[in-house]
Parts: structure tokens; C-alpha cells; sequence
């Protein structure tokens, strides 16, 4: 039980960094928030679970705490939100966790998290520990945001004629986690962070924000699932279908030693790129960058008609291929 | 994958049985609550693993599923909140769960679950669902509530002086968990909840929202891990001693059957009662009985000295022995 001890030492350390919105955090049986005058609250939950989101041998502890957090900041951006707290719930394991390293393996694991928590001013207000049932790390991220009431970026809004986007690049979690796969382990050495879009990826929480307060996006997802997946859902949410342009679509450069298929593949159903889609009627001028991060016109929505395809792929060569969802069958509710 | 599918499919339907405060359920990236307007935002989140807090040859799934929402829904009671929303993130194994049976499983758990969630009003507006890395079921339940700006009942606010009151008897959940592992199965039929405090524990709700909405207590919290643990919870936040009468105890009926040491026992450490501990001025005029259920006095608070116990309790002879809290010693963060 030691091990949770230290949980709750470095938990309560995040006392301190307290969040505007937080009235009242970690201590009572329920935490405080108390978001801006005229505000809706954004939920989002994430499941994070050793063997089936994370590898132990693998991702640096500094990742796991990132990317738990990334998961549920990244859904906060798709809606335009500002982030207020954030919530984890964190089973560890009796057995193997008793020992130095393990301990040493829970200190940087809220190291990652709390930098991304920091960068983003937002704290952990509560949660819950206990023990594993099994040798797996369980995590449970809940992350609050606000928007002006009714301003939410919602997935239903895009409109035929309307144009798609994408920030950033493609491909390059998928790529990053391939090549992870092949070396079996992980650099010692963390260079920059946009080096490694699959163990450190960065939520695109102010591009969000000026999509909203700048009334720029119909529509918006986060590509977590792969971007021919969350494009079909934006496309089912607003009874739309699409085209996308192939040639266009913005490559990460992980992906550049790859064969073009093979790249293309990655950008396509690759996911965990937590990159942003959105819709903008054409008479909208949308920047070329939003944040300091790239935004792409990579295609447009259409009526949505029966015997129809929901998605086409407009191919280099002027071809018209259908585009099924072949990304992470992810069965989230949020 | 089929169990995930059934899951969604019934978590859906959960869609139909909107709150009030939920405008966009499941099916974004986020959901969105609107709280009332001069609200502040009261949030909880819980684990309930599989080996750790049920046994699934000893729980019925609808007691799970019932435990699960009703371990948020208490510390939602004990902030005086309104229940806004719950959210559920649920992993389960892949193989177990792959026959009829399993599916039966999972459909009485999510039953256990609504009746709950409908008699408090309230939705699941979201969560996640992924295969469990090992063959326990795990769950994860984050329950939001409001509560008018400044009056959520903290824990801090007792004062020397103050009385100390108990809602319903202690010591049933205990009892129950006692005679579920002698007899090690749990009786086929379920006759009325009151007999199953710690299979079907009933938060109180209606009682924390009268406490808060008739200004009658100073502080509040709930009696999840033992009336001696939370009641040292509530003197260390509130700075102040307290003393216990022991004879004034309201012992819960299924206690009965046992030695008095035995059932006082149950009734001081036993935890899971989900009964609430509130102080209150004795000039407040407490009365005998809120939303239906007995609320008896039980102590008082007295001021914190050094070299003096934190608690005392007050013999039936007279005696005064210093009480430890001897409860379920639990991580929790909230």
C-alpha cells in the first residue's frame, strides 16, 4: 500500500498548481468547479489500460502520463473548449509496483502528466486510487472544459459545399509507433517533442479555441481513431458524405522514408494523430496557420445521396475510389 | 468485440432518458452539461473493480451495476448536490464474456444501473469502453452535480460546540457482506433494497439537498469507509475533536442478530453504510426525520487540544476511550 501513498503524496502536490475554475480540489468527497459566467461544461472520459493503450517495456512512463492526459485534452479541443481540470483514476498493481524502480516509474509517469497539465493551466482536482486486480496499470482520465453556452463545436454542423481542413500532419503516430515496434525499445534520449507524435503527442487546444471564438469551424473532430474513421463520423453526425484529395493531405515527416502507399496508408487509417478535422463554409477565409501549426484544405463535403459512397478518395491520377473506415475500431461513447 | 457492441448499444439507449442538464449526450467528442445558472459544478469519480470492491460468484451484475452509480451518487449527497449526469467507463475481458451468459451479465448490470439512474433523474451522458487487460471487469463512474454558488456542504465546516448527527442505522452493510461470504451466494430473490444495505445501498440524495437547501448543517460528509474513518476525516478538515455516545448509535437491523460488541464493531469501522455525518449548531433544530429516513444525534464536537484524542467514545457506563479510525482505509482522492 506504500505505493499508494506515494500516489496520494504526488497528487496532492498538484494541490498547489490550482486551476481558476477550481474552487475546490483534492480532499472532500467531491471536487469544486466553478466554470465562467455563461459557460457550458465539456466531459470527456479515456480509458488508458497497460497492454491494450500502452506497453510498459515500451513507453516511457513520461508518455503514459502525456498521453492520458492528451486523450481527453485532445476531445476538449474538437469542441473548442477551455480546459478546467482534469480527474484520473489510477490502479496499480500490489506485486510488482513494491520495489524502487516501480516507484520510480509512478514519479515519472506524473512527471509527463503534470507537464502537459502545466502547459495547459489546468490541475488534477481528484480521482480515485486503489489496487490493480491484475499485474495491468488501469487508468481513467475525466477531463472538464467550458465554451460559451451553445458555442461548442459539435460534429453535426458540417454542410454540403462546405470545405475540409486538417491541422498539422498525418501518419506520424502510427509511423512513430512502427518503428518503436521494430527497435523494441525506446530512445534514452527524448529530443523535440514533435519528433514523437505516437508517445507525446500535443492536443490542439488553442487551435480549438480560435476555431470557436473566431466562428471559423461548422463542424470539428479530433483524428484519434484515423482520419478516415473520425471522417466518417463528422460525415454520419451531419448527414453529409465527402470527398478527400489525396494529393493533398498533409504527410508527417515519419512517414518520408516510407513508400508513398505505405505513408498514404499510415495518414489514412493510421490514428492516435490527435490532429484536428473541421468544416468551414468556402466563403470563409481560413488561415494558412492557426497557433503557429499548419491548417490544410484537403477536400469538401457533398449531399449525401443513396447508392452513393460516404467517403471518396480523389486520386493523384484523377481517379474517384471509394474510402472505407478503416481506422481504430475505438467503441468510445464520447 | 460483440460485448462492446452490446454495450454501446445499450449505453445508447440510455440516450432516450435525458437529464435536464445534459445538452449533447453521448456521441461527440464531449458531452455537454448546462449546469443552472449561479451554479458551481460538484464532481466525483469512483473505481469499482472486479476482486477489489464485488466478486462476480457473490454480486448480482444489478448490484454492481446498482454499487457502481450509487458509490458517486453518495458523494454527490454528502456536497448536498443535485446529480446532473453519471459518466461510465467499462473494460471488460474479452474471453469470459464471449457466451449468452456473459451477455446476460452485462445486461442485468446496466439494469442495476438504470433503475438507480432513474429514480435519481439522471443519464449516463458518456464514458468510455474498452477489453479488459486481464479477466477482471473493471468500471469507472464520474457522477456530476450542482449546487448554488458558495453552499456545496464542505467537510471543514464543523465547529466545537456543534452537534453530530448520523442519517439511517450503521453497521448493514457490514452485516450483509458477513452473511454473503458465510453463505456464499446471494439469495435468488431480491425482496425490499432496505434489507440489502450492502447490496443495494441507497444514497442519500434528498437528505444532502434539504441539509443544504434549509441551511441545517456546517459540514457533511458520507459514511463510505466507516463511521470511524470518515468521522476522523471530518475532524482533521474541520479542525476539531469530536465525542461519541455510543448508546446513541441507531444500529442497523440486520446487526442485530450478532454480539452487541460485534455489531458496534460493524457499526464504528465496518464502512459502506452510505449513511451521511453532518454537524450542525445545537441551537439548529435538527429534525427527527428528512426525505423519510431517522436522523439521530450521536455526539458532539468539541475543540482540538494537544495530547488529546482526535475521538473519543462515550461508554455505556459512563467510560470515555479514545476510538481510532478503524475503517476501510481508502485511497480515495475525493
Amino acid at each position: 500500500m506504500k505505493e499508494l501513498a506515494l500516489i496520494e503524496q504526488i497528487r496532492r502536490s498538484f494541490a498547489a498548481s490550482r486551476s481558476k475554475a477550481v474552487a475546490l480540489g483534492i480532499g472532500d468527497d467531491c471536487a469544486i468547479l466553478r466554470p465562467p459566467a455563461g459557460s457550458e461544461v465539456l466531459v470527456t472520459t479515456d480509458f488508458t489500460l497497460e497492454g491494450k493503450h500502452f506497453r510498459r517495456d515500451l513507453h516511457p512512463p513520461e508518455s503514459v502520463g502525456h498521453r492520458c492526459l492528451a486523450r481527453g485534452l485532445s476531445d476538449l479541443a474538437a469542441m473548442g473548449a477551455t480546459p478546467m481540470a482534469a480527474f484520473l483514476s489510477l490502479a496499480l498493481p500490489a506485486s510488482p509496483l513494491a520495489d524502487p524502480k516501480s516507484r520510480t516509474w509512478i514519479t515519472r509517469f506524473f512527471k509527463g502528466l503534470r507537464a502537459l497539465a502545466d502547459q495547459h493551466h489546468i490541475t488534477l482536482a481528484g480521482g480515485d486510487t486503489a489496487e490493480s486486480p491484475s499485474d495491468a496499470i488501469l487508468a481513467d482520465i475525466v477531463l472538464l472544459g467550458a465554451a460559451p453556452i451553445g458555442r461548442s463545436l459539435r460534429r453535426s454542423g458540417a454542410k454540403p459545399g462546405d470545405a475540409l481542413y486538417v491541422t498539422g500532419s498525418l501518419g506520424g503516430a502510427a509511423a512513430e509507433l512502427s518503428s518503436l515496434f521494430t527497435l523494441n525499445t525506446f530512445p534514452a534520449k527524448i529530443s523535440k517533442t514533435v519528433n514523437h507524435p505516437q508517445t507525446f503527442p500535443q492536443p490542439r487546444i488553442a487551435i480549438g479555441q480560435a476555431l470557436l471564438r473566431r466562428k471559423l469551424a461548422t463542424a470539428c473532430i479530433d483524428i484519434s481513431d484515423g482520419l478516415s474513421t473520425d471522417l466518417a463520423h463528422l460525415c454520419r453526425a451531419s448527414n453529409v458524405a465527402a470527398e478527400l484529395e489525396q494529393s493533398a493531405i498533409p504527410l508527417h515527416p515519419l512517414t518520408r522514408k516510407l513508400a508513398p502507399d505505405a505513408a498514404l496508408n499510415l495518414a489514412l487509417h493510421g490514428g492516435e494523430d490527435y490532429e484536428l478535422l473541421f468544416s468551414a463554409p468556402t466563403s470563409t477565409r481560413i488561415p494558412h496557420q492557426l497557433a503557429g501549426i499548419p491548417i490544410t484544405r484537403i477536400g469538401q463535403f457533398t449531399r449525401k445521396q443513396a447508392k452513393r459512397p460516404l467517403m471518396t478518395l480523389l486520386g493523384l491520377e484523377g481517379t474517384r475510389a471509394t474510402l472505407e473506415p478503416h481506422g481504430w475500431e475505438h467503441f468510445s461513447l464520447s
